[in-house]
């Protein structure tokens, strides 16, 4: 049981992010799973409505796509070398950045593009596509890696749950949590997978599922609100899930309800464990309370497609992330390594 | 702050059971809020099919549908006294009973008419309409109590999050969680309400926003996933919900989620009200284990309304209740007075 025993290649049916060398065409998560569109970005700022409007979304498929954004942007400036480039793609570079707030990859893989042009000369188009090139390249290679490391961690025989997307369509392909669990179904480890359906946005009943199911990986979907039942009667020993930003003691946001799978978790002695690049650390925030969640229209709630279901006047409340304490959790799985039970020190010696 | 300071004709505008002397007017819960129609019953089997298919929901609610059902099957009978009708009517009465599983209110109901035949002579069909008819007036005056009840628990200025739909729609008026919210906001304790949407079926999205709505009390909805994030938040005191089966030791089935925010509340130092009439409580059943869970069409979480959001060929799990130990429950409130921290023997001294 280790990576070279997965076929990789039956898994690359699904990229949600093309470069193809003029345009940046991503694929539509708003239509899947009924239609397979995609929308092509000509310009950094068109990139920038793509992540706010979550045609493209998963923390670590809105870095890659804010870095071609920078290549894009890249287009529209005349620049004698890389530092002046970097002057002057700054204001693009910062709308790239202001288009979702939790996710930490977003800023990081800004910060690697603004980094590769430091001492770059002429050439610093084309290191600008290297680079991004690279975060794309490396993103898949991590997931490959951290699938070998959080199956590892699965007793065979076990169920699953996961929560959200964290699949190819929110990488660079492969998938974060998914990635564990499309190991440990390789590996003959996970049994069962259950998918939570994730509201208000239904990321794991229109995504998950479906590429899941692309994979001919039969998964069952519940109601987020089922996840404790479901516990109780036994069949899921671990709860696997992705992270948009990872503090330094350990504390986790992700997608609203992971925390409280968390909690239920922990009450039924169910496993807990955080998939996700070490592009998703923040070492400079000491905890979960410093993380700005962010709120989205409250009109997600109102109703599903073209159906409303809610009365008109009605007010809600729509944070789409929350912050799973680090104490809850019993694994945290980077590219680098396994940290179980994490704790300031813990990350702090893996991640610097 | 007791009872007589609360206007109880200002909640009186829902009715979602109404006895024309005919006819069986039910108030179609799967139409709610956008249109406001009624399924008309003439006969029994009509009332055990709108129960089936949720025209009529909320576990009071049933029970008072199914007795007013007895009574319809009563026009298709032909008997000399009370115990000659009972038999007859034994057929109608268990295709009642099997319309649906897990709330005992049903059962209860049907039991109680069966008793009201013990003894009756000639004027058999009056007598059944009579106790009809002091079934529903008696859960209205429990729901008005218990309101009284469970609202005295309530630290002035608190927030509450409730779950499901527990009010008028669901009983015979006023509520019973719904109806300690209506307490506490005329007494000023509650200051802030918020709904989970209640997946799959959306009682709290569809039902109880509106249902407040419609009394000028704002509620707030938000995603179930949600409710963890928002007791973190401080924002709210208790979560109260009803319940549609109590056991001798607690245990309460309820919709499907409310097991996980009692886990979430006690986890969060929130505390956790069930409120129910003495009809809910199934002192033969010994704790929760033994409680038959209906599971529902998996179609349910395929989309809402007319919008699929869910591949072809998927597989979803959809238990419509879960349980709820009596360990993590605050108060039951009844018509009959409150027990805190239910046991055994507290639930045996008051119920028997």
């Amino acid at each position: 049981m280790n990576d070279t025993a997965i076929d990789y290649a039956r898994y690359d049916h699904i990229r949600p992010i093309l470069w193809t060398g003029e345009v940046l065409e991503l694929l539509d998560q708003r239509k899947l799973p009924f239609l397979v569109e995609h929308v092509h970005c000509r310009d950094s700022d068109e990139v920038a409505h793509a992540i706010h409007a979550l045609a493209v979304r998963g923390a670590p498929a809105i870095g890659i796509a804010a870095a071609w954004g920078v290549v894009l942007a890249a287009r529209a400036v005349e620049a004698a070398d890389g530092e002046d480039a970097a002057r002057k793609l700054e204001p693009a570079l910062q709308r790239l950045n202001a288009a979702r707030p939790t996710a930490v990859n977003l800023a990081w893989a800004l910060a690697r593009m603004r980094r590769a042009l430091e001492g770059a000369g002429a050439d610093w188009r084309a290191v600008l596509e290297r680079e991004a090139q690279a975060i794309s390249d490396e993103d898949l290679a991590a997931n490959r890696h951290m699938g070998a490391l959080g199956a590892g961690l699965i007793t065979p025989g076990s169920g699953v749950l996961t929560h959200c997307n964290t699949g190819s369509l929110a990488t660079a392909g492969f998938g974060t949590a998914l990635g564990v669990i499309r190991a440990g179904m390789a590996q003959g480890r996970i049994g069962r997978v259950f998918a939570g359906e994730t509201r208000p946005w239904l990321q794991g009943a229109r995504l998950t599922v479906w590429e899941l199911q692309q994979d001919g990986i039969d998964a069952t979907l519940i109601a987020d609100s089922a996840a404790s039942h479901l516990m109780k009667t036994g069949a899921v020993q671990w709860v696997v899930v992705g992270a948009d930003r990872i503090c330094a003691n350990g504390d986790t946001a992700n997608k609203i309800g992971t925390y409280q799978l968390a909690i239920a978790a922990r009450h039924h002695g169910v496993k807990f464990m955080v998939v996700a690049p070490s592009s998703t650390m923040d070492m400079d925030t000491a905890d979960g309370a410093q993380i700005e969640i962010e709120q989205r229209d409250p009109g997600e709630l109102f109703g599903i497609g073209g159906t409303r279901t809610v009365a008109e006047g009605i007010a809600a409340w729509n944070p789409v992330f929350d912050v799973t304490p680090g104490t809850l959790i019993d694994a945290i799985v980077t590219e680098r390594g396994v940290i179980e039970s994490p704790t300031l020190e813990k990350m702090r010696a893996a991640f610097g």
